[in-house]
C-alpha cells in the first residue's frame, strides 16, 4: 500500500463552492472535474466573467492529465477556452456537452481543434493514475453526468449537477443500479450538488411541466410566448409537444434560443414534426390561436428577447392584449427586481403573465433532500464533501448527512482552494492552495482586490475631477487658466461649480511659493477643492491635479 | 351641486405606485397624503434617495392646505424634510409618527419648529374644503392610520398601508366598525394597499413570532442575537418579554435601533420592567444564557451591526459557536444576495441561524388577499384604485375588486403623475401631470434622464482616461510629452499600456498641421487612443483630451 495521498481541491468561483473546478491530484497526476464561470454581481463594475484561480494548476502544469466534463452550463464548461488556452489537456464530455464546447472553442482563436472527447455514459477512461468512469444523471439539460474516479486510495464520486427524475423527457432516467453497484464495491469519498439542500421533499418531474404547458396553451384564446433558458432542450421540447397538440406552429425568438435548438435538432436531442417550426414572419401571418413562440429572457435580462417585447422594443415581436406570456423559470437570486420589472411591463401591455408562482411552468433541475438521501444511502461513501452549493447548503447538506449516520467527523464541509487528503483510511484537511475568483475584463485578469475595481467603486459614487494645470517653474503661478474636466460630478445646471473652482486654484496659488515640487502643488489644490466641492454639492468627487511646469 | 371635479394624483418613487404621496385636489385646496422617500437599486450610482418629483404641486403651491400622514416608515416621512423646506404647509400624524418625524426635522436646518400636529385615530381635521377623518389601522409599526377624506364629492378612502390583525401586540387593533360606518355612509372612492394582493389567504398576526421567540430563545443554550428592523416597535417588545421569561437581560446594539428603541421607551410604545435593559460590556460578564442581543442588519445592510458581527468586524460583539442569530425579516427583493452572503458568514462562525424560511420568526405588515376583499366590502366603494403596489400587484388588487362585484370600468390602475377626477356620479382619467423620481446627491436634485447617472455609469464601466496636451498654436505639434491619468482602466501591470499611449499620441500629432483648432487635435487623439487601447485591452475607457496652445 503506498503512502502517497490522493488531494482534493475545489476551486470557485463566488460563493458556489467547487462549482467551476474541482481539482484531484494523486502523486504525478492532476485531473480537473470541469471548468467553469461565474456571472459578475452588480459590485463587479465592467466586469465580463470570473474565472477560478488556477495558480495551483499552473505551477503543475506538467501534471494534468485531463479534464472530466459533467454538462454543458457555463457554470461547468465556460472557462474551458481559458483552460485550454494555457494548459494541453484532453477534455472528456457527453455528445450534446462536446456539441455546446465545440461551439464555444469555435470563438477562441486557436482551439477549434482542441482535443475534446465525446463519452457515452458507462465508459471508463484513463487518465493518469485515475480511472474516470461517467454515470448518467439528470438535470435541467439533456446528457449530464456524475464521474466515479477510481484512485489509489478508493473510489471518489463526484456527482455533477443532478436531480432523480424517474419520468425524463428524453426517457434517460439517472442511472440509480450503477450509483449502488459503486456502493456495494466500497466508496471512499462522495461529493455531492447541495445546491437545493435547504429544500424538504423531492423535486418533481420535467414531465409535470408538460402537464401544465399543455393546459395552458389549450386553454389561451390568442398568441403564447413562452420564455424559458436557451439550454432547457427538454423544457423546449414539451412546450412544442403541447403546440402541436394545439395545433399550432412554433417561431424560435432570441439568439441563444435559435443557436440552441438548432444544434439539439441538429444532435437529435430535439424532435419536432417537419412544419412545426416557422419563422416569426411566417406566423404573423398565423391566426394568433396557431402561434407559440419560444424566446429567452426568462430572467429579465435587459437586451434579451422577453424583455425587449416588454419595453416595445422588438424588431420582430409586438405583444398586444389577448397574448399570454409564459415565463418557465424560477428568478436567480439576484434577478428578482429584473423579473418583476418584466412582468410589470407586461401587464402594461395588457398581456396575461402566467409564472412559476401561479402554476408549475418550471421546475429545477438540483436534487432534494430526500434525493440527496437517496444518492448517499445508494453510494455509502466513507467520507462525504457537499459540493455546489453557498455556505448554508453545504451545512444543510452536512446535516442531512449526519441524519444518515454520516458522522460530523467524516464529512468535511470545504471552500475554495481547502485542501481534503485522503488515504485508505482517513481523510483530513491539508492547509489550502491560492484559490478565489479570478476577474475577466477584456484582455485583463484581475484579483479580488484589484485596484482597478476600488477605482470603478469611487468613481461610480460621485465621479471624477480632473485639474490642469501650467505653472510657472520659478514661482509656481498658473501660467494660464486652469482647465477643468469632470464627469459623473455636475449636472449641467451646477456649471457654475467648475467656474468658481478655477477661480478657486488662480487664489489658492496666487502668492509666489518661489521654486517649488509639483506634487506640492497638486495637493494643495487638491485640498481646496475637495473642501469647496463638498460645501458647494454635499459629494466628494475624485480629484486629480495634473500641473506641469514651464 | 358644483360643477368643480375632484382631482386624485399618485406622486412616486420607484416601481410603487402612490407610495410616496398622494395628492387630492378641489377648486382651491390640495392636501397630500404622505410624504415618503425611496431608496436608490445599484443602478443609481452614488444617488442617496429618492424623493417624487413635485412640480405640480409648486406649481399651485399656493393652494396647499397640508399633509395627512398615514404611519412612521422612511418610504411615508423621508421626504418630509424636502417638502417642509419648500412648502408652508402643516402636518397631522400620530404620536408615534409625530415623534419620528421630529427626530427627523431636527437634522434639517430651520425645521426644527414646522408645524407638526399630533392627531388620535377617530379626529377630524378641517384642511381647506377637505373633511379628513383619521382611523386606526394595524401596520409593522405601531400607531398607524388611515384616512378618509369627506371632499364635495363624497367620501375618499386612503388605507394606508395595514393589515386586519385581530389580536396586535399593543392591543390596538384596526378600527373594523370604523370602515364599515364609512361604508354604510357611502365611499366614493376607495385607494387601498396592494402590496401583498398576489399573496393568498390572510397575513399572520404579529402574536405568532412572540410564541416563536418565546419557545427558540427557551431551547437556545446559549446568547440569542435578534435582528430586525428598528421600527418594529411591536416585534422589540415581543422579544423583550420571550427574554424576561426566560430570565434574560437584553443589549440593544445598532445605531437606528438604539434610537428607536429610546424614543419608544420615552413614548410609552415600549415598555421592559426594570433592570432588563442592560448595556453590551455589561451582558458580555452574564453567563451565554442570560443574554438576548437585539440588533439591524436584518437586511444584510452592509454596514449594519449584524453584517459587522457576521465578518468579524464588531467592535463590541464577537460572535461565536453556541449563539443563536435569529433574522426575524423577510429580504426586500433586491436583498437576497447580501442577506444570504450574511447568514454564510454567520454560519463560517458556527454560529445557529434561524430565518423566516425556518421558523416564524417574522411576518409582514400587509394586508393578503382575503384581507383586501374585507377591506372591500366594508368599505363597499363606488370606485376603486389600487395603490401601494408595483404594477403587477395592482393589477392582481383589481382582479380581487372584481371578484367582489366591482367592475373594470369602476376600477382604475392608475400610474405616478396620472390623473382621476371624479364628480359626484363618474370618474375618469384626465391626463397625467408632470411626475417621477427625484434623485437626491448631497444638494442635487437629478431626473431621470441625469448626464451625471449616466457619466457614472460608463465611468463604472470601462474607466476614464484623461490626456493633458500642451501644443505649439503655430504647428499644433506637442511642446512636451503629454500627460496621461487613468482610473478603473489599467492594472499596475498593465502600466507599459500608458507609455505605449504616450507615444502614440507623439507620433500622431508629429507632422506640422499648421495651426488648427483646439478641438481637432482633441478629437486626433481621442480615436487614435480608442482605437489602440480597445486593441491593448478590449476594453474601451472613456477618453477625455485636453489639449492648450501655448
Amino acid at each position: 500500500m503506498s503512502k502517497e495521498k490522493l488531494r482534493v481541491i475545489p476551486l470557485g468561483g463566488l460563493g458556489e463552492i467547487g462549482k467551476n473546478m474541482m481539482l484531484l491530484e494523486y502523486g504525478d497526476d492532476i485531473i480537473a472535474v470541469d471548468a467553469g464561470v461565474m456571472f459578475p454581481d452588480e459590485e463587479m463594475l465592467g466586469v465580463d466573467l470570473v474565472i477560478p484561480d488556477m495558480t495551483y494548476l499552473r505551477e503543475k502544469a506538467e501534471k494534468f492529465r485531463g479534464i472530466a466534463v459533467t454538462h454543458g452550463h457555463e457554470d461547468h464548461i465556460g472557462a474551458l477556452p481559458y483552460v485550454l488556452g494555457e494548459f494541453e489537456a484532453p477534455v472528456y464530455a457527453s455528445r450534446l456537452t462536446h456539441g455546446l464546447i465545440r461551439v464555444k472553442l469555435r470563438e477562441s482563436k486557436g482551439l477549434k481543434d482542441a482535443p475534446i472527447e465525446e463519452i457515452r455514459p458507462g465508459e471508463r477512461i484513463r487518465m493518469g493514475k485515475f480511472d474516470v468512469e461517467f454515470f448518467r444523471v439528470c438535470h435541467s439539460i439533456p446528457d449530464a453526468m456524475g464521474v466515479a474516479i477510481r484512485t489509489p486510495v478508493g473510489t471518489v464520486i463526484h456527482t455533477g449537477d443532478f436531480k432523480f427524475d424517474h419520468t425524463p423527457v428524453d426517457g434517460r432516467a439517472s442511472d440509480l443500479a450503477k450509483l449502488a453497484s459503486f456502493g456495494s464495491e466500497g466508496v471512499a469519498l462522495l461529493m455531492s450538488d447541495s445546491t437545493y439542500a435547504e429544500v424538504q421533499g423531492f423535486t418533481p418531474s420535467e414531465q409535470l411541466v408538460g402537464e401544465t404547458m399543455l393546459r395552458v396553451i389549450g386553454q389561451a384564446e390568442g398568441r403564447v410566448i413562452v420564455a424559458t433558458f436557451a439550454s432547457l432542450i427538454s423544457r423546449v421540447q414539451q412546450i412544442a409537444e403541447a403546440a402541436i397538440k394545439h395545433n399550432r406552429r412554433i417561431a424560435i425568438v432570441g439568439r441563444s434560443m435559435v443557436e440552441n435548438v438548432q444544434m439539439a435538432l441538429k444532435l437529435g436531442y430535439l424532435k419536432f414534426p417537419e412544419g412545426t417550426l416557422a419563422r416569426i414572419d411566417e406566423v404573423e401571418m398565423l391566426p394568433p390561436n396557431r402561434v407559440v413562440i419560444i424566446t429567452t429572457g426568462a430572467q429579465g435580462e435587459p437586451t434579451s428577447a422577453l424583455v425587449r417585447m416588454a419595453n416595445e422594443d422588438h424588431r420582430e415581436v409586438a405583444l398586444r392584449e389577448g397574448d399570454t406570456v409564459i415565463i418557465s423559470a424560477t428568478p436567480i437570486p439576484g434577478n428578482e427586481t429584473l423579473v418583476h420589472k418584466t412582468v410589470d411591463n407586461l401587464l402594461r401591455l395588457g398581456v396575461k403573465v402566467i409564472n412559476d408562482r401561479m402554476d408549475t411552468v418550471h421546475v429545477h433541475g438540483h436534487a432534494a433532500q430526500e434525493e440527496l438521501k437517496t444518492m448517499i444511502s445508494l453510494t455509502k461513501p466513507k467520507h462525504f464533501v457537499p459540493i455546489h452549493g453557498e455556505y448554508r447548503h453545504l451545512v444543510a447538506h452536512a446535516a442531512i448527512a449526519k441524519s444518515l449516520g454520516i458522522s460530523e467527523k467524516r464529512t468535511f464541509i470545504m471552500e475554495d482552494g481547502d485542501v481534503l487528503e485522503l488515504d485508505h483510511e482517513h481523510a483530513h484537511r491539508h492547509g489550502r492552495v491560492q484559490s478565489g475568483p479570478i476577474y475577466v475584463d477584456g484582455l485583463g485578469r484581475w484579483e479580488t482586490e484589484s485596484v482597478v475595481l476600488r477605482d470603478r467603486r469611487m468613481l461610480s459614487k460621485d465621479g471624477i475631477v480632473v485639474v490642469f494645470l501650467v505653472v510657472d517653474s520659478r514661482t509656481s503661478r498658473p501660467v494660464r487658466k486652469p482647465e477643468i474636466v469632470s464627469y459623473g460630478f455636475l449636472e449641467e445646471e451646477e456649471s457654475q461649480v467648475l467656474t468658481q473652482a478655477k477661480g478657486l486654484i488662480i487664489e489658492t496659488l496666487s502668492h509666489d511659493m518661489g521654486q517649488v515640487e509639483i506634487p506640492f502643488v497638486q495637493t494643495k489644490v487638491k485640498e481646496a477643492l475637495g473642501q469647496f466641492f463638498y460645501k458647494a454639492t454635499k459629494r466628494r468627487p475624485m480629484i486629480i491635479p495634473v500641473a506641469m511646469g514651464l
